[in-house]
């Protein structure tokens, strides 16, 4: 009998520490040894008949040939922070406020010509002949007083933003590596030349793990310790920029972008925003642009006969795998690090051949997400078994093919509790995805849509991890989702558009006005509006969180206000008073401490139902239209008993049967059915011991959990 | 000497308490007698050698004849609810949800050509050949479906709204009364010929007290009782609508005003909100009609030798104390009801010959407040307190003539703690008011300019009483105000365009983003943002309070964010960092509990002070710009404390001596120093003893104030 203690897991090996590395490869089942960031691998271990790992991160390590070729190097748009005219010449030093070891100024014959002079407060482009640049400095002349002007320009990129994270946050003290930008033809060569050489010098790896392809996520440094990031966004395309890239747009799009394009009015596109329509152009031509020069790098780690693995995250951006051409990249398996459920459905989701998870917290002595781990004070079991209980219940709906760990194994001596925790993780990894071998787990019959302006290319994140963007009601909801025994889709307006709601039971819409999440403008079109009254007046279901449906110029503030059968009051409703209610009990049980209010909600008729009102302000409500059923929450925050209230809200919705996909009693206590293994994951989220009842359309039993169990139980 | 027991009251009489009238008479040193709406007067009270006030409101009480001309009753215009379209065909019902006592459809042939019917979906007006009317409903055809329909109509209103509330609010069971529309002309000859009798058969009415004019207040009910108001706004024309004065309009302006200037997508416009140029436009109309009217109505009124005052409520509309027109009405006299501080300026500031205040509680069963008052639990005498802590400081800064009460005198019996307490202010007021005769109390040399949409016309008030727009902080800044030593203006954005900023050393904007208070688009104007820039560039002070000069499309949502030092995060500066800062304690004291939050506040460079930090949010910030300086207010309440605050906040801003006007070394007393007296009010707010320091610029002294007491010192 399989004892699942070996297989599927990658570990970091360290030189310096072989026997340490061995160890931890037997104990923890290891079938891949890798090197990371920051340490190297020796011939003991990559002797020693495991596979091999070797990170990349093909565009930096080049310092000779970026300092020979400093034009190779990446760039940016950035705006200047603006500057009062208080006379009719105002001066400006763009790169004030900024990171000066991130940042130099590209003045350069080709640039120049993209810089722009705005006069903000008129929201008006600066004449050419009005301004003039010399020694790092613009002078604007003509300038009214008192308005405000600001400088879009561009600028290298001149330390590698990982890098520069690693030296802030860890104290490294390495030269400062620059990146190079595969758009610029020499570096091309010679980025694909170093990689063959590479290839010849390490014939004992047999997978090359892409740290990751060519751009950073955009991430900024201010010169101000007060303000030290002044911009992060996982997902936006800013650090994808030159005049070689906007040459080569204009070409191909018959029309020309500017620097107004990423500085919009002073500030970049963030992904959370909704895209203007030019941004999807570029995303597009970026995203082919990287899907071609990745294929070629792939195809020469082929032709060494290695594997291509790319890490999702750090440089990434473009690689999309949820666009229309990661699949013609051809790599051979995707390395998402993990903290949350929904970054495991993300993973596993993708179109590729193998899906590696990388458990965190990483051997760091400061874990991502901030917490002390492996230094003074850290405890690192915990941290595990706490982003475990995310884990695991999305694994249990979607499996992945591997999982592992990174960073410095030496950290991992004397951390027993730690280790062994690693090991049983690893035990249960292998069962549950032995059980996903056999056949999926059941589903209900429920297909939930989150509806926003991204759709599927963001399917699961918004933009990076949980605490990242843990502000937004959607990332709670996503997670909540990532373990529910529905069927997920994320869609986006054109997809409503194209008759998208057909195949759905239930829609989702969260976020707030303005933003990609509620979808911002896309919301005052009329056919969006009237599809989605007519998908839930007709029969579905539709929930929606925090100002869904949001625009400011309708007749209502909530586009869907006749739907959700509340609306919200922005100052556009004075004297015209509220409806009363009396709050009434919900026909589920509420997780009440995770429901939060949006302000200023109210009825728009009677026949909205409050089933949770806060400080006077109705939090939950329920609507009945047409066929359908509405409901509106305040704000969703995501625990163990929100995901079983969301759950118990859309089988009430649907008017589903729970117990159709097995059903556990306790609220705080989820399971997997397995109909073709004839096999049951309970799981208890709660840290004391549970008792609880399950069902399945079968069978049904009691039984008692220790603290975190995960039960396979054979029916 | 004087002993200040009598004159400047009037009292309201009662037949059948005739003893009761005349001992209070003497009580409360009345030298006028007035009835009340629901009290009459007997000849022994009207002989008894006190001046009388009649009350009449002149456009009710005619019944019959609007039973005889019903196309004589006022009008408005309104909405249907919206009406989902399922199919190609809807069919609306116009006052379904409307009081059907209150309203009636007109369907005439000048009114019908005035509705409109709307798809709100697509906010598009419907061709007329698109619907039908017929007994009582629209049938519109041609319907998308799923798009939401409504009819703008015109009706009758055939309940004039003051006796509809006292019917519904004191259990009244008499007739309806309707109301006469003057714009009539049968009805306004019927009118004048009425008041002409009257004044005839009423020789011992010295003066007729008007109430008021012709168009109330905007009171619109609901049929449910879950939603009774549906709309309520004291300053709003809607109720002056008609067919004729359209027509009136177009003649006068050369363009139609239509139903959609009155129903902005459904909704009516309230005086919180920014007028349109159209409405300005129709305002100014109605001003200059109902001042026309107005006069007429005085002239009879003096040709009969009696005086005409008018009160400044319910039917008031049109007649704007502070528009350009009331001074041509040549009123004796303008009575204000008040709760407050900011009312009692709102009166005193007025161009007219008397200016009287009507105290509070009034002798109803019920107060306007809503407090039972006079009924079971009441304790009238603690609501006089309480509103006389308000208005005692107003008064101490601007007197005004007279002031009296109002209602059922037979409900002062039994209630001495009452008598006494309305006896102890007469007293009080008339030893201010001497003072105040002899000259003016000394203020700082601060000008304060309040400015929002409105300016000068809206002095003082938002819309109504202070209970009634307490959800905007203006309200508890003008209340502060009222009683401060300093000079306030109230500018529009025109007046700050023609250079009104000359002129003032201070500017509030308080309000929230799209509100009349904190300007709504006048803040898109780079004319308005750049005087009010170089205002405080140049040294003066400027305090924004909840969302100043907050708009949807600028590069920041304060246009004035730069000089704050302050902006709102409404989602726009998604993965944009804010600055960090720490809390630094004030250079003044602070009431931290009348301080509150606007949701999103984040500083915009490392210059701006947190003085007051709430949920993490800045509350309170000081920002030094040019040679001025900005302060920001996340919300402001009105406390005796707050109002100290402002005031200490004032002097720190603009460099004042506080002692300059009198100053109270505690913060809980207020004074005022009249120099041409050599007296000093000195007022404890309160309910405590108290002992505090007083200081003026050639003396100073200590003493110990009784709770509440007022304390007028000669020196």
């Amino acid at each position: 009998m399989e004892d699942y203690r070996q297989g599927g897991f990658t570990l970091p090996g360290e030189a310096g520490y072989e026997q340490l590395t061995l160890e931890m490869a037997k104990k923890w089942g290891a079938d891949v040894i890798r090197d990371s960031d920051g340490t190297k691998l020796s011939p003991e271990i990559t002797a020693a008949g495991y596979r091999i790992y070797s990170t990349i991160c093909i565009i930096r390590e080049h310092n000779a040939f970026a300092a020979a070729h400093p034009d190779s190097q990446q760039q940016c748009f950035l705006s200047s922070d603006p500057v009062l005219a208080t006379q009719g010449t105002a001066e400006i030093i763009p790169l004030a406020g900024y990171f000066d070891e991130q940042f130099s100024l590209n003045d350069s014959e080709d640039a120049l010509p993209l810089w722009q002079v705005w006069d903000r407060t008129e929201n008006r482009l600066m004449p050419r002949d009005r301004w003039t640049y010399k020694d790092g400095k613009v002078t604007v002349r003509g300038c009214v007083p008192y308005h405000r002007y600001t400088c879009s320009f561009l600028c290298w990129r001149v330390w590698e933003e990982i890098n520069m994270y690693n030296h802030t946050t860890n104290h490294w003290t390495s030269e400062h590596l620059r990146q190079l930008d595969p758009r610029h033809p020499l570096a091309w060569e010679y980025l694909k030349n170093w990689l063959k050489a590479w290839c010849e010098n390490n014939p004992q790896t047999n997978v090359i793990r892409l740290t990751s392809l060519f751009y950073n996520f955009v991430w900024i440094f201010g010169s101000d310790k007060r303000r030290q990031t002044r911009f992060v966004d996982w997902a936006s395309y800013d650090f994808t920029v030159s005049p070689a890239a906007l040459d080569a747009f204009e070409k191909e799009y018959g029309y020309a972008l500017t620097a107004e394009d990423f500085i919009h009015r002073g500030l970049l596109q963030a992904t959370h925003r909704p895209p203007t329509p030019h941004k999807r152009d570029y995303m597009a031509f970026i995203q082919r642009f990287v899907a071609e020069k990745a294929k070629e790098l792939v195809d020469i780690i082929h032709s060494f006969g290695k594997q291509a693995y790319v890490f999702y995250d750090d440089s990434w951006v473009g690689m999309e795998p949820y666009g229309p051409y990661f699949a013609s990249i051809g790599f051979d398996g995707l390395i998402k690090c993990v903290f949350s459920g929904f970054e495991c459905r993300l993973c596993a989701g993708a179109k590729v051949p193998v899906h590696e998870l990388r458990f965190h917290p990483y051997l760091f002595p400061v874990g991502l997400g901030g917490l002390p781990t492996f230094s003074e004070g850290g405890h690192p079991e915990k941290d595990a078994w706490a982003y475990w209980l995310h884990v695991r219940r999305a694994l249990a709906r979607q499996t992945v093919d591997r999982i592992g760990l990174g960073g410095y194994l030496h950290l991992t001596i004397g951390q027993n509790a730690f280790n062994d925790a690693i090991e049983e993780m690893g035990v249960t990894f292998r069962r549950i995805k032995a059980l996903h071998e056999k056949g999926a787990p059941r589903d209900l019959p429920v297909t939930v849509a989150v509806l926003h302006a991204w759709g599927s290319l963001r399917s699961w994140t918004l933009s990076g991890h949980f605490h990242e963007t843990d502000g937004n009601a959607l990332i709670h909801i996503n997670e909540a989702l990532s373990g529910l025994p529905v069927k997920v889709k994320f869609l986006s307006f054109e997809d409503v558009k194209n008759g998208a709601l057909r195949d759905v039971d239930a829609v989702i819409n969260a976020g707030r006005m303005g933003d990609a999440w509620s979808g911002g403008g896309a919301w005052a079109s009329p056919q969006i509006v009237s599809e989605v009254t007519r998908f839930v007046y007709e029969g579905g279901a539709f929930i929606g969180v925090g100002e869904p449906s949001a625009i400011e110029e309708g007749d209502t503030r909530f586009a869907l206000s006749h739907v959700l059968g509340v609306d919200q009051d922005a100052g556009q409703y004075a004297c015209h008073m509220p409806w009363a209610y009396e709050t009434e009990k919900a026909p589920f049980d509420l997780s009440e401490d995770d429901l939060s209010l949006a302000p200023g909600i109210r009825l728009t008729g009677p026949d909205t139902r409050v089933l949770l009102e806060k400080d006077g302000v109705p939090a939950l409500t329920l609507h009945p239209f047409g066929k359908g059923r509405a409901v509106y929450m305040g704000g969703f925050r995501y625990s163990p008993l929100s995901a079983r209230m969301l759950l118990d809200l859309l089988l009430y919705l649907t008017g589903t049967d729970g117990a159709l996909a097995g059903r556990c009693e306790s609220r705080l206590a989820e399971c997997a059915w397995f109909p073709e293994s004839k096999a049951l994951i309970v799981m208890n989220n709660a840290e004391n011991e549970l008792e609880t009842r399950v069902s399945w359309p079968d069978g049904g039993l009691t039984l008692r959990l220790k603290p975190l169990e995960t039960r396979i139980i054979n029916l």
